[in-house]
């Protein structure tokens, strides 16, 4: 399976691509893009560029670059773009409510999304049986019908983090293939399951780091 | 400087280690641990464990492991995290004021956390001279004072991406050093500032790649 060697570090530049490509294709009649340009506009060094796209392909052409539509189009199929993925979300608290309608605003700007907010979860009972922004809530008992009914392949987890390992084996055990998680602790999940953490106050420490100390009166 | 050689994937994985021995601290009298159960703890490989704390000086005993409190306290000091640092968050969207919410709960339960959310800004008139969560609210006039007067290293973005760039050059001037951007742009930003940049859709794309292809009726 030559798909699981690429690394993930390639994998998260992809989608920078496909920004690039897709802006490129709003703004203006552009029909090719250099690598030194996909490189300046994602923010990546023109040899890494052509190093990752490489592992997918000849998408160049020398002395030409990219084709931005033919490109785009590849960029999609790779990253399975190209057809429709539902997606869920646990845990209607402040942060869910701001990413469901944050995510909507994207979903409905950026024509290479394709990922649809589909189901909503919560434990709390004043949510079941409500919606956000036209998005039916649902209880963690209907988890296993709704991946099933809906085609969940992803999870959204924003629920506190002694309830996160819970919730998210229950997506596991519902056949749900991917999970990003708000949620500050490390979950446990089996090697077919990928696991993308964002945890701002991780972030937040890391930017730390970077700001020099300063003597404070 | 020697600071500068460390790559950013190293930094990365130290606020893992400072909450797994933070946990610690909380949860029992355990004096020491073994770079195989940090390890474990925060997901990381023993010997990475190892390689990573060694940049910062020689932690370990042969034998013994690593002191939780001291390894704690140096970590702290490391990431900065040793005495109080101010940040401020622009964009008081339904985001902005979910992150607001979400830290300060964060901050509240995080010994180690020593950050504090000083300052928010918004271009609303209506919002600007209120406060969320008792923190103020400023209008983007008053970003070089505030910066100044709060003492603000770190800001958080979370405005649209059209106007993201222009709050982030208005922060920059006035001096900030770190920038945690959830707009879905690239910031244009001077080396010395350190930009980390939280996008939702990004990792939501580069979940996709992992989420095997299946044929739907």
């Amino acid at each position: 399976m030559r798909w699981n060697k690429i690394s993930d570090a390639v994998i998260r530049r992809l989608p920078l691509y496909l920004r690039v490509l897709d802006d490129l294709a709003d703004e203006s009649e552009t029909e090719s893009i250099s690598s030194q340009e996909l490189g300046v506009r994602a923010g990546v060094g023109p040899a890494l560029v052509r190093k990752d796209l490489a592992w997918f392909g000849e998408f160049g052409k020398q002395g030409v670059g990219y084709e931005v539509g033919f490109l785009r189009d590849e960029l999609r199929k790779i990253l399975n773009l190209d057809s429709n993925l539902p997606v869920g979300l646990v845990g209607v608290g402040s942060l869910g409510v701001a990413l469901t309608r944050y995510q909507l605003k994207r979903f409905a700007a950026d024509e290479s999304f394709n990922l649809e907010l589909a189901a909503l979860f919560d434990s709390d009972v004043a949510k079941i049986g409500g919606s956000i922004e036209g998005i039916p809530v649902y209880g963690l008992e209907d988890i296993p019908s709704q991946v099933q009914e809906k085609g969940l392949k992803i999870v959204i987890i924003t629920v506190p983090a002694q309830d996160a390992q819970d919730v998210a084996s229950r997506f596991i055990q519902a056949g749900i293939q991917g999970i990003l998680n708000f949620a500050p602790v490390k979950l446990q999940a089996p090697d077919t399951v990928h696991v993308v953490n964002t945890d701002v106050s991780l972030e937040l420490q890391r930017l730390a780091y970077y700001v020099p100390k300063t003597t404070k009166g």
